[in-house]
C-alpha cells in the first residue's frame, strides 16, 4: 500500500514535516510506503516545507539586518530550475526580535526588503513570501525602501520609515528602485484578511501584539492611513493588506504580488490533486480538528481532494471536536484522535509525537489487516 | 460483516452490557450485525450478564433478608431448561447494606443462603455463585446454616453465625441439611485467590473494607482460625476459600464448589470460541488496558481467542498504557482508545458511553471503507 502523508502543524508540539516523518516511518514499519507533503502556512517553517517538498532547492544565507537594524543572518529557499525564492517575513523581520519596551515605532521591515534583494540578484524572478510571524507594523515601507523606493519627509528629508516615520510621508521617489523587479513576479502566502487601516486593520489588530500600546493605537492607524493616501493617492480597505503589519499592502500595490494561502502554493508546487490518485488512501490532521476546519482547514482540504479521487483519508489529530458525520460528508473516513490515555493539555502536548507515531502504528496495523 | 462484541464493564461509567449495545448500535448503522456476550466477574451484573446471554432465562424475585437479617427482597437468574441458577452474593449479602459503625461481628450471608434454598426449591440442579461485592466476614457460615446445617457453642447453645459467634463454634450439626443439597452442582465464580485466614486472609484483606478496625483483624482472624478447625478438622491455606469474606471456603468445603472465573463461565456457556470463528472480526475493550491485561485479563482472553480463530480484534478502551505491538502479540489488531479530546479523568468518564459510540463508529466507517 501507499499513502500520501500531508499533515499540518501540532501547535506548539509538532511541525508539519515532524508530523509527516513520525506517521510516514510508523506505517514503513507496516510495509505501507509514503509521499509526504510539508504544510506550510506562510509563517515560520514556510522555507522549510517548500525544502522539503520540491528536490533541488538549497538554503542561501545572507547578511541583513532585523527590525532595529541590528545585523543579522538569515535564510531563504530557493530552487534555482525555477528561479523561486521563499522568504519568510518572520527570518529578518520576526517578533523574536522584538526588545522589552520597544513599539512598532522603532522597527521596520527593511531586513526583509534586504532578503528579498538578495533573492532578486542572486537571480530570482518568482519570490514567495510568507507573512506570517512579523513583529513590524510598517506598511511593508522598510521592503520598499530596501528595494530602492525613497521616502521623504515635508522637509525633504529622506525618512528611514520605522513605524515613526509612517506620518511624516510626503512623498515617495522610485527612481532608485532595482530596475529588474518589474521582471519578478511576487507571491504573498497569507490567509489574513485584515484590511490596512481602520477597526480591523494592521495597527488595531496586530499592533497591540507587538508592543503597541491601545492608547497609541488610533494615532498609529492615523499615521498609516496618512502613508497610504500619500503614497498611493487613495484611501482603500482592500482584503489582507493589513497583514504582516501591512507588507500585505505594500506587496500588493507596489510589487503587484498575487495573494494565495500557504496550503494552495503547496498544493500546486507539489501537485497534490495528481499525487493523490497515485496512492491507496491519504493522511492529514492537525492539533485540532472542529467546526472551524470545513472552512477551508488544511485537513479538510486534503479530505476533499482524496474523496475526490475516491480514495479513503484519515485524520489524526491532537482533539476532535464535531461528529464524525460531519467529517465523513468532507470525505473523512475517520478522525482517529491520538491521545491514549486522560491526560492534561501540557501532557497531550508533550506527548503529542509519541501519541502520533503510536496511532500511526494503529492505523497501519488496521488496515494491513484488512488488506 | 459480522462481529463478536465482548467488551468488559467501563468501571464506574458502563456495564459490559450497555458498553456492548453502544457499540452493536454503532456497527449496524453501518450494516455490521454482531453477536453480544456479556462479561460477569462474579460480582454485581453477574446475573444480568448470564440473562443477556443466554435464552431461556428469567429473574426470579424472592423474600430473604441483609446481611443484619432485616427483610429484603432479592433475585436469581434461573434457566429452567438447563435447571441453572445464577446468584450473586451482592444481592442479599452485599456491601451496600453495611449499615455506619457497624462491624462484620454483626452480620452474616444468611441471606444468600436463603436464596439459595429458594433455587434448589425451584428446582435448580446446577448453581453458579458470584462472589463480588459482599458485605460480611462470616466464612460463609450464614449461607450454611440457611442450608441446614447447625452450629453451637459448647454451651450446647445454637449460633447465629454472624462474625461474633465464629469463635464460639464448638460442633456442627448436619442432620437438618436439605435432603436435595447433594444433588446440587455449585460453581463459585470468583478470581480471587486469598486464603481463608492469616495475612492475606479473609478478616486481614476484606476485613477493613466491611468496617472492621484495624485493631480488630488479629481477633478476627484468630475466631476465623478457630472457626474452620472446628468445622474441618484441619487447618489449610487453601487459595480462594477467603474469596467474599469466606464464603469461598464454605462452597468448597461443605458444598463441593469448583472455583472459576467469571470470563470462563462465560465463555463455557456463550460458546465464545465457536462464536468467533463465524464472525469476521471481534471487539473487546475495557476502561484500562495495561501490563495486568496480560495476566488473564478479559480483553486479552478475546483477543487470544480471535487470534487462534485468524480473526483480527480491536479493543475498545479509555486508557492504553504500554506499546501496540505489546498487544499485537496476544492477537490485539489495533487497542483504540476513546477519548477524543484533552480530558479529566471525570469528564472522560462521563462522557465514556458518548466517547466508546464514537469510537465504533469510526472504526465501522474504516473497516467498511476497507471491505
Amino acid at each position: 500500500m501507499k499513502a500520501l502523508i500531508a499533515i499540518d502543524s501540532f501547535k506548539n508540539s509538532m511541525t508539519s514535516i515532524q508530523a509527516n516523518q513520525l506517521v510516514a516511518k510508523a506505517l514503513a514499519k507496516h510495509g505501507i510506503s509514503a509521499k509526504q507533503v510539508a504544510i506550510a502556512d506562510g509563517g515560520e517553517g514556510t522555507v522549510a516545507a517548500f525544502l522539503a517538498n520540491q528536490p533541488g532547492g538549497e538554503r542561501v544565507t545572507v547578511s541583513t539586518v532585523d527590525i532595529y537594524q541590528r545585523p543579522i543572518q538569515a535564510n531563504y529557499g530557493y530552487f534555482a530550475a525555477k528561479k523561486l525564492a521563499v522568504i519568510e517575513v518572520a527570518a529578518a523581520s520576526g517578533i523574536q526580535f522584538i526588545s522589552d519596551g520597544q513599539t512598532p515605532a522603532a522597527a521596520n521591515t527593511y531586513g526583509t526588503g534586504l532578503l528579498i534583494k538578495a533573492a532578486i540578484e542572486h537571480g530570482a524572478r518568482q519570490i514567495i513570501i510568507g507573512l506570517g510571524g512579523s513583529g513590524t507594523v510598517d506598511g511593508g515601507a522598510g521592503i520598499l525602501r530596501a528595494l530602492g523606493y525613497r521616502f521623504y519627509d515635508d522637509q525633504n528629508q529622506a525618512l528611514a520609515m520605522v513605524g515613526a516615520d509612517l506620518g511624516h510621508v510626503a512623498r515617495v521617489d522610485t527612481t532608485a528602485v532595482l530596475p529588474n523587479l518589474a521582471e519578478v513576479t511576487f507571491i504573498n502566502a497569507s490567509d489574513v484578511t485584515n484590511p490596512l487601516t481602520g477597526d480591523e486593520g494592521a495597527a488595531a489588530i496586530f499592533g497591540p501584539q507587538k508592543g503597541l500600546a491601545q492608547a497609541d493605537v488610533p494615532a498609529y492607524d492615523q499615521a498609516m492611513q496618512h502613508y497610504m493616501t500619500v503614497t498611493t493617492g487613495q484611501v482603500s480597505a482592500h482584503v489582507g493588506d493589513g497583514a504582516a503589519g501591512g507588507i500585505g499592502f505594500a506587496l500588493r500595490y507596489f510589487l503587484n504580488a498575487q495573494v494565495k494561502s500557504g496550503f494552495k502554493l503547496i498544493a500546486e508546487l507539489s501537485q497534490l490533486a495528481a499525487s493523490v490518485e497515485q496512492v491507496d488512501f491519504a493522511i492529514s490532521g492537525e492539533g485540532q480538528v472542529d467546526d472551524q476546519s470545513f472552512m477551508g482547514k488544511v485537513p479538510i482540504q486534503i479530505s476533499e481532494l482524496a474523496q475526490a479521487a475516491h480514495k479513503n483519508c484519515y485524520l489524526l489529530v491532537g482533539n476532535q471536536k464535531g461528529d464524525n458525520q460531519a467529517f465523513a460528508a468532507h470525505g473523512v473516513t475517520a478522525v482517529l484522535p491520538i491521545v491514549d490515555h486522560v491526560s492534561t493539555l501540557a501532557e497531550a502536548m508533550q506527548q503529542g509525537p509519541a501519541n502520533l507515531a503510536k496511532m500511526a502504528d494503529r492505523l497501519a496495523r488496521i488496515l494491513v489487516a484488512n488488506h
